[in-house]
């Protein structure tokens, strides 16, 4: 099915094969990017899906078979097992293979990899902006990174070729790639990102302490505001809890901006403050402008053509 | 057009004809629920624009005239407005007219009513929880109450026959009708709607503050979870500010738990207790089941074809 001219890489291993990286895998299986595709999963239960939805060629349990034929690595695993895998798979990848990750911190990420993998092997850090609140292999959607934003974040000493091939893959995907610096990537998605998943994560929290008939009435009445809140707080919370212990600094100083405005606000009310609530309200009306403008409005929706489960694609999950 | 059985009031005045009531008298018109629509714009621009879109029969400039035949009056105005309007039609009302409004704050909005408006004009305090981010005529969408909620806080001398009238004309329009005590109304609104929207006004207000280089990587990369919050921020600020101002007590209430839990979240990042984020974010995704377990889950979407702008509906708009 492979249409040579499209081929980028021969291998592509993919170490975690859920939402991230079953939706990855789907799409360059159908674009033709690859050969080969080989996928491992820790648990059995977790291959068996991977095995079933047909993401990839090879189903593999051993780090060491699912790398050693790879010229990518995809890492598709919490933030916070990227230095184990880094270490376990070091001394088994072919000399020039190229390494990338999908997590959604960049600095530590690259740290911790660079500490066990050898100099011969790129870095390319990646962070593509899309996703669901839903987690594993049966989460992966077809065309999930169509017009999304990845960011790449090459280490100084990169070979412009290696870092050509990965963008080269993402646009392929259909992604807008954007390269910078890891450091600036992680203060960006502190604010964009991990903030609004902690205030999220908050504020349900915050009504799980309500008395019980509340707590009922909050679940009815959730159509309100709060709703929209507990889908960003059902996203997955070992990869969340990662993500803030490991972009701790640029997530702190986020936080201690907004308590401090929150307690501002919060200020206003007490004191019947009206005109200082009405103008902040008036300017954040303003934000959501410029987003529009910027063509960045639109919400994920599953139910877009090119954006379905694949359990309701069947034609195109066993081919 | 109307079917004389469905008629529940002769006339029904509007004070404010916006996103909530130029859609209320829309569906009324469409399923004959009165025989005459009187609408109220203090602003002759607003006038112009229920006139062009015929969301009423009649749209006048004078509260008297406004409020002098109805015998259901339904007020649509930020809730601090509530108490001048009500000074201003108090004189003017029929004996034993009906006074609704639409307000998201129930317990203030009761007692500035009845400050004003004579005993024999019974108050039923009404909030349908459904909107959308815009306001204004143009924002009338047909078939918007349809499946939400809609809570009734009735005084507690209001006479059975006035709470049922107001109960069947939202039943017609597709609501689920919940009869509570407005203070309960108030504490759970504050926390599954005033807190929501305080924290989205806030985050989008902190990311205003950044450097500009910042600000603009905001917007580009706003798909990753920032973009939700400025959707809630870009609600109406004279309303919203209303809000807040007019449910004090609660919303301080909610907001202080909420900074103690958002605090311990903080602590836990800084001092790198993945246990304790990760329990968090594991219970409240539970909550998310719950929504969804209830039927709640949906997202409100404008392109559902019973909830679409009228501005897309020409045919129906004019009829």
């Amino acid at each position: 099915m492979q249409n040579a001219s499209s081929v980028l890489f021969d291998t592509i291993a993919f170490v975690g094969v859920g939402l991230i990286g079953g939706s990855m895998a789907r799409d360059i299986r159908a674009a033709g990017l690859a050969r080969h595709l080989v996928g491992y999963a820790r648990r059995a239960e977790t291959r068996e899906a991977i095995e079933q939805l047909g993401l990839v060629d090879h189903v593999v349990s051993s780090l060491a078979e699912a790398v050693e034929q790879a010229d990518l690595v995809v890492l598709c695993v919490p933030v916070g097992s990227m230095g184990q895998v880094a270490q376990d798979i070091a001394e088994h990848l072919k000399p020039g293979a190229v390494i990338t990750d999908v997590g959604s911190v960049k600095r530590q990420v690259l740290r911790d990899l660079r500490a066990h993998l050898k100099p011969e092997n790129p870095i390319i850090g990646g962070h593509p902006l899309a996703g669901t609140e839903h987690s594993g292999p049966s989460a992966a959607l077809i065309g999930l990174f169509k017009h999304r934003w990845c960011v790449l974040t090459p280490e100084a000493d990169t070979s412009i070729v290696a870092l050509d091939k990965v963008r080269q893959l993402w646009e392929a995907l259909g992604s807008h790639v954007e390269v910078m610096d890891a450091e600036h990537h992680d203060k960006v998605l502190a604010i964009t990102s991990h903030l609004p998943h902690l205030i999220a994560y908050c504020i349900v929290h915050t009504a799980t302490g309500l008395e019980a008939q509340t707590q009922e009435e909050v679940i009815k009445f959730s159509a309100s505001g709060f709703r929209d809140f507990t889908r960003i707080a059902a996203s997955d919370p070992v990869m969340w809890r990662d993500i803030f212990l490991n972009n701790k600094d640029a997530v702190l100083e986020m936080l201690q901006r907004f308590s401090e405005d929150l307690t501002a606000l919060q200020r206003s009310i007490r004191y019947g403050e009206g005109e200082n609530l009405q103008q902040v309200f008036t300017e954040t009306r303003a934000v959501r402008r410029s987003i529009q403008d910027a063509g960045q409005a639109g919400t994920f929706d599953a139910r877009e053509p090119e954006a379905m489960p694949l359990s309701l694609l069947a034609p195109y999950a066993s081919d």
